[in-house]
């Protein structure tokens, strides 16, 4: 349907903490309403660098990087759509869900996404005959028809788009299932990419009071900027962090919690910061660790409710560039991007980011 | 407005396992929107017996009794309305919420009644001057303005519909919190009247299976004339009751578990038999016990919630007299009370239900 380019690069993740190694690959030919867009920018998450580390185990060989905004530079002989079923042309500047999912199996169907019984993830795929260009650490990236694609509203810079598909809409995810903050006090459990995001869209729902509780002094000065009113040092003694927060809530505890640092101390300080009815809502803990310990009667008595938030539905990744769209000018999202490389120097880009640590690398192939 | 009695008699609780004393007081001049109904039955809680023998602490001296069933008998000059507005006339028969919440507190307006700023609980309160008959296990009752009544539909007899505003209320505050349970597989942790009430609850809500999970074998068997399908023993290895459960729902696990019994195992075991997007609701564990084990990955890549659920709101007890209603030719409802005593022999119905401990034992002045 429209003149599309016969290769690809991409870096390749062959084996754990060895250099991804740049290759060339066929783009196939586009199939139905598949789409080939070309990547503007692709970011690098915490989890590509767990992946390529060897932290976690993640299929290899694959082409990593699930995190970017590209334009559409092909099409198959239907058309590409995006999620609400508007046609998309040539150029036109998109992201998609990092999860590709069914519609139509019984986790689809429920409600959860994320857990698709014939999920594709984007950045996490085994190369395999017909799906080699699955990641964004590449020129060009294919993506199967279904992929919930969203145009990128025009304000928002690439660099602070890309993450929108990963962090942000996981955030909007967590927000969806914490319901409105509007006047509410709202504690922000760690201020990394996530975090911050959530204090950024916690004050833009209208939130009374944010209060992020971080251990680094950088990101506890960097949440003040995302919204934060108060930013606590999670190393303070649990009976001091308790009492400021009652300061803030009429003695009530916190309305809602938000969970970004996945340790079981922080989820237990957590909950315990809640008022009778409050929400806790976990998102970090995606790795193992000791078990948490709480207090059933205290669960009970206090009508508290815990959601356990993975990935995220669509709709989610919609609201995310909504917020951004929105946001962009009055939080300072692109100076979370620490520097950016080129897609050729993509080993330099993670050696930077393994080694500064800045909440995202950008690749601009 | 009406002609009413000038004494009740009202059983008192003076001492901790001390026989309850036979008291007469005055009933006091109705006011406003106040109302006084003759008590027709009250049903004994397990929670009376732990005020009585001392196994919690509750004010004293007090008029035990929150379970009941009455018909209104005086009226203040404003008249009574039902929780609705309706008004309300002499004979009517009435249960009303055992939790008086004032509506307008920051709880009440969250949606969070139990947890009223002005709470008051029928049974629960210490006599003071003009607040005496506050209490079931007594000739009359009365009930201050504001109170949440609703008549008792007229299919339901009294010793089951008793119960309504303690048990059955709670359980259906409980559904309310796990949401639609139309198609699913429901695991119900005890089956003490909380827990049979719930099998009843989900099979009367469409339920595609019913397990119930308790250790009395005589409880088993009932819970299978409440709905249950499957009454498997706790004390089985948890691997086999989860094999069971799987087996039970296509190998997702249980779309919902509702906690009655409150022990950190029941909990734990409850907890890993959810499906992936399966929901907790606890309500059992209203007593110190040791903390939860939890393990937070699960919750989070599992996306489990989890919520507390502690007395309910008046709206919970309207949906469990129409639930009654419903109900009580398909269950075996009147069963579950195994005794009834006049008033005046509160003390041999007290150490019936200590010895026997059948759901409920009934008093009937």
């Amino acid at each position: 349907m429209t003149d599309s380019p016969s290769t690809s690069l991409a870096a390749v993740f062959r084996a754990a903490g060895e250099p991804l190694t740049l290759e060339r690959f066929p783009i196939p030919a586009l199939a139905g309403g598949e789409a080939l867009v070309r990547v503007r920018c692709a970011t690098i998450c915490g989890s590509d660098l767990h992946s390529w580390s060897g932290r976690r185990h993640s299929p290899m060989p694959s082409i990593l990087g699930h995190e970017m905004v590209g334009e559409i530079a092909g099409m198959g002989p239907l058309g590409a759509r995006d999620y609400r079923g508007r046609p998309l042309g040539p150029g036109d500047r998109v992201t998609w869900s990092m999860v590709w999912s069914c519609g139509v199996c019984f986790y689809c169907r429920h409600g959860l996404r994320p857990k698709c019984e014939r999920l594709m993830k984007f950045g996490h795929e085994k190369l395999a005959p017909g799906r080699v260009l699955i990641g964004g650490m590449a020129e060009y990236c294919h993506l199967p028809e279904g992929t919930a694609i969203f145009l990128v509203p025009p304000g928002v810079p690439d660099a602070v788009a890309s993450p929108a598909n990963c962090a942000t809409a996981t955030v909007a995810a967590v927000f969806r299932n914490a319901g409105s903050v509007e006047g509410e006090v709202v504690v922000v459990h760690g201020a990394g990419m996530l975090g911050l995001t959530a204090c950024a869209m916690a004050a833009s729902g209208g939130a009374r009071c944010v209060v992020a509780i971080e251990p680094d002094p950088r990101r506890r000065e960097q949440a003040l900027r995302f919204g934060a009113d108060h930013a606590f040092d999670s190393a303070l003694p649990p009976a001091e962090i308790a009492a400021r927060v009652k300061e803030l809530s009429q003695g009530r505890g916190a309305d809602a919690g938000l969970e970004f640092a996945g340790y079981p101390e922080s989820v237990e300080l957590g909950v315990g910061l809640l008022r009778m009815g409050g929400r806790f809502v976990m998102a970090g803990a995606t790795f193992p660790s000791r078990p948490l310990q709480l207090d059933a009667e205290q669960l009970v008595r206090r009508m508290i409710r815990i959601v356990g938030v993975y990935n995220y539905s669509p709709e989610d990744l919609e609201c995310a560039l909504a917020f951004l769209a929105a946001a962009v000018d009055r939080f300072p999202f692109a100076d979370l991007v620490g520097a950016s490389f080129p897609l050729r120097e993509v080993n330099a880009a993670i050696a930077f980011a393994e080694s500064h640590r800045p909440p995202r690398v950008a690749l601009v192939p």
